[in-house]
């Protein structure tokens, strides 16, 4: 197994070494890790966000471990350069077209959230969130109409097959879960919406365990304040999917534990390609000041064990470990503890 | 003074019923109130929902008083034919390009959010949400591909006059607060809010006394979680204004208590045309039953009064008698209280 690490930005690579060394104290027979440089740090280097040579070590891996990209100081680059760039074009270029956000309150931490621990104590769903379509990748610019006056425009879209591949992996989602698979789109308003409600509705006669409802999506941001317990499993477009999942994960109240998955495939068979990264941004406030928390780092490095290794075992050993230095009080800053980022990462793997 | 008043769906004839029984006990000089059908009521009467007399009815008025169009059991008819289009309809036709949705917590409420109150209770924000443009009213349609593929699709774009006009709009309200405005986009991805950010920073040169701030849309929805009470206000485009603003409202908790303006014009000047409406919907479920709260009909028919009559005093006495049967106890279902429809009007025009 080769896995690309690419640490990224601001607190990026100071998370992402603490995740390497928890997989390295697993001892993992004939796991080799092979680093690349993205975001503002490739740019700085190298003259762009996602560098060909970049590109290359992730193709030759078999999954990508990712810190955090984002520097306000480049923000003045023309888009293409930016840092965020690294992440679209290693979606769109290696295909991974689904995103797996678990949110769950971990038991303990529900005085985290700003939504009272009755309702926050609740939280246990996955937003499947499509990544390679939408008005994310369709043709955009500016122009002059005739008049004059600039204009700018970006185009929506989402083909059947497209929403039918999303669709799959979020009945297999809920089918692993609860059974419940709530679709969400804006099919009031938008023709992509209501093909994709149309593919959606046929994908389903194969899931005649999973109970599918459909939402529209200024309901779904009202339900997630208002009963986030209700949902299990969310599947949604590119867009919906990026507002939905961030609201989400702030509900949990502790996003330094979350972690994520973008998937190449869904279909189940062990060892599908994929990039892991924490749902946290680069916070360069805290940046290489040791103050940053990796556990949700270290969680990702366990779904990337479990969905693109095969191996439950270990990853679970991770996600216990994490648990166990939790429930003995290893909290960084952001959980309002004060253990740093290498006491939380020697914390785990004394746990393993 | 001509007020129509479009009652529509479910509990909308219900809830306009009393703030019409409100107006009318102000006794105001010349106040005229015209009826005309709109939604799927319409759609039965008439074969559409937005029929060309009541389009007449609208444009002879001064302003709008609007119950809830939305009906399920429409929504087998071509999107063209759907209750919902009525409000897309008078939007466009109307011109009605400023949609004010204020999200404050009533003193006293603050248990009815699902967040803490110590967060809840420091929701005091206005979200400016531009209605004429985007995604919403771009080219659409569904098409084959070459491949055979279906596809569907949708024009997103905003000029710079639509962005500008709007832009007064947020910074005007801003002005008018504490003098903070948020501008939500997506600039780190779509070419439109790319336009939309570079022409809000231009209207900024006008409002030296505002302070502007930018933010995407991903982290607005975290931060409406996480610290709802920092926003002032918030401009934003259609869609992630529909989003936004109804995640505002469910975190204060009492629906049944919000109301909005849709503005034909901003510029300050008393009498601006204006439809105004609760947040809430047509609520099928409880329907013609006497238990809806019309208590956000009731203060949409005050902002009314203010915005499009210009009678300041009026609507100052309609929300205060809200208050004040508020403080008494006054409260319908929707805010753990027993009192229906008709007594909560009652109670309202007992302490005009
Ligand atoms: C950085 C940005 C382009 C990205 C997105 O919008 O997808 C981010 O918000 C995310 O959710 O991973
Ligand atoms: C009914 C629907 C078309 C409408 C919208 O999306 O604008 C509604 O959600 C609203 O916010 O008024």
């Amino acid at each position: 197994m080769r896995i690309a690490v690419f640490a990224g930005d601001g607190i990026g690579p100071e998370v992402t070494e603490q995740a390497v060394r928890v997989l390295q104290a697993l001892e993992i027979n004939g796991l080799e890790l092979v680093e690349g440089d993205v975001g503002g740090a490739a740019y700085r280097k190298h003259g762009h966000p996602l560098p060909a040579q970049t590109l290359e070590i992730a193709r030759s891996a078999d999954a990508i471990l990712f810190g955090a990209v984002g520097d306000f100081s480049l923000d003045h680059l023309e888009r293409a350069l930016r840092p965020e760039q690294a992440v679209l074009g290693l979606r769109k270029e290696l295909g991974l077209f689904a995103n797996l956000r678990p949110a769950t309150v971990f038991k303990g931490l529900e005085d985290l959230s700003t939504l009272r621990p009755e309702v926050a104590g609740k939280i246990d769903l996955l937003i499947v969130r499509e990544l390679n379509g939408d008005v994310y990748f369709g043709e955009k610019g500016t122009r002059t109409l005739e008049d004059g006056r600039r204009q700018g425009w970006d185009m929506m879209s989402y083909a059947e097959d497209e929403v039918r591949r999303i669709a799959h992996a979020g009945f297999k989602a809920a089918q692993g879960r609860r059974g419940k698979l709530c679709s969400v789109d804006k099919a009031n308003v938008l023709e992509t919406s209501q093909l994709w409600r149309d593919v959606v509705i046929e994908v389903s006669a194969q899931y005649p365990d999973v109970q599918l409802t459909h939402m529209y999506v200024d309901n779904a941001a009202m339900q997630l304040v208002k009963n986030p317990g209700a949902f299990d499993v969310i599947v949604t477009g590119n867009l919906f999917g990026d507002i939905l999942s961030d609201q989400a994960s702030m509900c949990v109240g502790s996003i330094g534990l979350l972690a994520s998955a973008s998937l190449a495939e869904t279909d189940g068979a062990q060892g599908a390609f994929g990039l892991y990264e924490p749902i946290h941004g680069s916070a360069p406030d805290i940046a290489g000041k040791g103050l940053a928390n990796p556990m949700a780092t270290i969680l990702s490095a366990a779904m990337l064990l479990r969905h693109s290794c095969g191996m439950e075992a270990e990853a679970a050993r991770i996600e216990a470990a994490v648990a166990a230095a939790l429930a003995d009080g290893v909290k960084g800053g952001d959980l309002g503890g004060s253990a740093g980022t290498k006491e939380i990462g020697d914390a785990v793997i004394a746990r393993l």
